[in-house]
């Protein structure tokens, strides 16, 4: 069955109307870049760079508002102790494995759109998660990758599951890799969208629920076997949103994605890394001027709480998606990483469509 | 119909193995004692106090290794700071209305078994969520209510719904209060019990989901009326362990609480104080000693994720128990807060026990 | 020798400009009143309530952004949960004894200045040191001590050492209570005030160094006696500027506190509640409101260097300035704290003026 | 005048006694490493990586407790994510350039010492400081090279100065680079050691003061010149102790660093990345086994007062060591940075040493 993504099955999660192309896209100025790496030799790679900017700007000139969370601690997340301090993201996000997080993150030094030719010091935000499973650990990513990756990126739908820094990422058993969502939503002041990308790689079988619908535990492993039964693993967030948000807010819709990494069956295991950065378009932030900014636009907090359900929503289906989306893999070692059953799944939706 | 719990319904949250008494009572020395302030005159109170004690010790001599988290902090839980600093639990919790918060705090300093009479000051824990639907603000809390609730701290079974300090709560738009729940989890060093306690003040019914199903969605206002259509409101969340676990570890299990509340529907809304401490009674630590302690115990982390899940339910599944258990309550103004329907409840329910 | 502020002593901390008033109220709009509880009969009180007012409006329609920071946390800042969640102040800050913070607290939310009387729960933000050495403890602050604290609130000249919430207070084995100073700041995009007031109560004398020069270990015991020789004890310090800051940029404020607190002697002692609270008046932030706020005013962050020593400078003044101007007082069973010997202070320095 | 240490000089920080060697290898059993890399072709190269062990043991086996702190956030110490999360030190930490700290993590997951061959994955904790003012940043630290640095590590005295990760490095427009203190301390559980490890390069000359003394302001521009007249810039600061401390407690240490920190002229300035990971070597934390650890030993905290100054002197005399150690050095682009003038530094505490 040709892969798709979760509502190709007729299949959404939650209520709350997603925006035109589903995908983190929806807002406005966002681009998404992936570089795939697939090689069998010298050295089999399942691996790869994704870029997600957030508009066309001069990140030394300009940041946009950001705010961090995280959920487990065993991963990184490279740049966020700036992102703490200031509530200022003035780097595009790089998600790739963890063997190539470092080479990734001197390459961003290096390119021009990462503002590194001035011989100014910035801080990088890249994150990973770990590929071992299907792609050899000794083959890193070189600069070239990352600038292709930057050059890629672009607005409208964006190519899910084992591309990018997904390529050899596995989620609850399943191959998974890229995902994204969106909601929209409407508040006093006007209508917002939320926008998700996640790079999954956590998640043991058994705990895979979508939309309240126990999946994994329907899908035995005399099914679709699994190389490795376990429940650790990694997943980074990204959330974007053109809600005028300051600081602390994206620091709260970060906060809520794990709300959706909880209902799709996440809970932060032991070693895993699971990190999200959320960020607003709303504002183009000066960063190296004489003046004081004075045309500064927030959402009140009393018109946030919408919000906050759709970035649940968001985020667990971008998660779904980066299954849905993803094709069976072979990697190193003989692995084979099998996709998550489409048939399946459409199946155990079946009794529920006319319900919600 | 009965108020009863969730299980005796024929409803269970999740797939892991209940305590004995399905309480925060199953972790061995945990005493829960409640204070419950019903009155019509001179003013309406529907109010009261909730103290969780660790154990039967002094609290200047030992402590109990304890964590915190803030999933929104729209909301007073006090001595969180000293949680923080050293890690310790070094005084009883107690819960109970915003409007009595202080005179809780105040009382505590004064009672022998909060340790205040010595002079030495220390950091009393109360929490808070907001009875003032059913409550009249004005009715404070007496330092005489807090000592019987103290006094009637017990082991055993635990009173649920409209009692102590969550005598006047609402979840979900059906009158709720305190709720608890327990799961047995297995590690390679054998067999520990988490616990957890609830009061509960949150939610839109809409977003009522227990165990995957819809149920808010599918009681409608012609069925029951909801006297006040919301998604704020807040919950304080106790997690107890036997598990030997040191602060860091205690903060995780904290952490995850988050996994549970958001499973049955919060998102932690804008004016929304959802706070959680988790402690351990693993360990009594020695506070005031010219001694180094030598035999502190630790559950090495790669055995914690199978804790990760249990607190997960079991907040979840408290929450829960903190509707099913209360009854529909009248208070000022008229109000009158209903209770869920156990009958509904049991219905949405019937189609799926076999796939469980 | 009449007690005075460290600059009447031809004394001064660090190298910037102190504002007109060398207070907190050189920030304009903001407010200090004082309630002072001395009684002999029938229990021996020296205790009192400062509030601390940012401005004359409405907390509930507008707040003001603030961030907070825990240099060690044995110690209570009630509010600061909901201060860290949004980055808004949204209460007038009141300073008192560990014993009656509870009390002050809950009369916050009966006093229609803070905005109880209308039914909507909001956040106090209270903050205590223990008074217990020249207070009975059993003696509590009354509502219309607060009320009285709330109405004497007034710009202009700030009255400090044993004063209002300070009244009972003893910093480096001194008489201390209540001290505060303020720094000019010239930055490109013009002059900004950064104001401190501090409740001090803490620290050993051998540890006093002001502006450099070890004052404390210089007055020996013989010369001035102390009833406690101790290193614990706490600090609550309130930073406020008419900077335009965001949320994030006031917690930097808030932290930069440390250092001049580190400077005069503190290190944070294990009992020692280190609590900061910065705030600036530079936006009336909406609060319920159906509009985005769309004038927000934002100082770039690469202009607040220059605020980081004047908030460092401002500590430290502030607090030599709260026992400078603290008189000897004698309390509870017959306990007596010393001022500290001005003549003996102003000769510590007699060899340095030049050099400055 | 030769380069000597600050107690060569006979000027001492604070009143606590020194260990031996006064350095981080006062701490049995830590080990420095130290590659320094010196080019003038192809490109100009002043940098290196430092290596700091806590042990001689399997990581992957046996961890130290730790904790991290944060008090400017423009910088990278990466795995600080982990040791938050489960206050566990499982990798050497490394010290590098700005530039090169990508490649030396991803050396890290290569290098047997660093458990990188077993194909799982793990935390590599590396910090950077920023040397393109000496060194080019285009030029970068390969795997040998971080080899090197760990195969060198070995108890005894600590090269300090223009070494390793300090080599190309700038405090207080002085030339400076890495260097060590280190305070014993006593306890009524007996006595131990606090020792501190910086990589300095920050600081603005007019702010440096030496305990006390207003050393920067009085070595003019006329005396000694300066090519770059700046506050910012960045410090790594390593705290180490054989105190057996908890997560919480090592992390009390991280933070007491701020105040030796703010005494000898620090404040946190906008672009500076001021982080510190503290740890203890007072326990072997045993991370992968199937049975509860029962012998953790822990300081109790109300003995850990006197660590907390112990840190803070430390921390300034390390940085004071960084500057009196290092040479004049001249880098890329022609660039000369000046030595601290030690004669004048002599020369300004000579009135003082009868005082102490």
């Amino acid at each position: 069955m040709q892969r798709m993504r979760l509502r190709d099955l007729g299949i959404a999660v939650g209520t709350l109307p997603a925006g035109p192309l589903n995908a983190i896209t929806d807002v406005a100025g966002i681009r998404v870049g992936h570089e795939t790496i697939l090689a069998d030799q010298p050295r089999i790679l399942r691996t790869g760079v994704t870029a997600v900017l957030g508009g066309d700007y001069d990140y030394f000139e300009r940041g946009l508002f950001a705010g961090v969370h995280c959920f487990n601690g065993f991963g990184e997340l490279m740049g966020t102790s700036w992102i703490d301090e200031v509530g200022l993201l003035t780097s595009p996000i790089l998600l790739t494995s963890t063997y190539s997080i470092g080479a990734v993150r001197d390459a961003m030094l290096a390119d021009p759109r990462c503002h590194g030719v001035r011989g100014r010091s910035h801080q990088p935000v890249v994150g990973e998660t770990n590929d071992g499973l299907l792609s050899d650990p000794a083959g890193r990513i070189e600069p070239s990758h990352v600038r292709r990756a930057l050059d890629a990126a672009t607005g409208g739908a964006v190519p899910e599951g084992g591309v990018g820094g997904g390529t050899g990422m596995v989620a609850f058993e399943f191959k998974a890799g890229i995902g994204t969502s969106s909601r929209l939503v409407a508040t006093p002041s006007g209508l917002f969208t939320v926008g998700v990308l996640v790079q999954a790689n956590f998640g043991a079988r058994r705990d895979l629920t979508i939309d309240g619908v126990p999946v994994g535990r329907q899908i035995g492993y005399d099914q679709v076997d699994s190389v490795r039964r376990r429940t650790d693993g990694s997943i980074i967030i990204i959330v974007a949103t053109d809600a005028p948000l300051l600081p602390p807010q994206c620091r709260r819709l970060a906060q809520r994605a794990v709300v959706g990494l909880g209902r799709i069956g996440g809970f932060g295991a032991n070693t895993s890394g699971d990190l999200v950065v959320a960020f607003s378009t709303g504002n183009l932030v000066p960063i190296a001027t004489e003046q004081i900014a004075a045309d500064i636009r927030m959402l009140p907090n009393n018109q946030m709480t919408p919000l906050f359900p759709a970035v649940a929503e968001a985020t667990e289906e971008a998660i779904a998606n980066s299954m849905t989306a993803a094709a069976t893999m072979r990697g190193r070692d003989g692995n084979i990483v099998h996709a998550l059953p489409l048939d399946t799944l459409r199946a155990l939706f079946h009794p529920k469509p006319e319900s919600k």
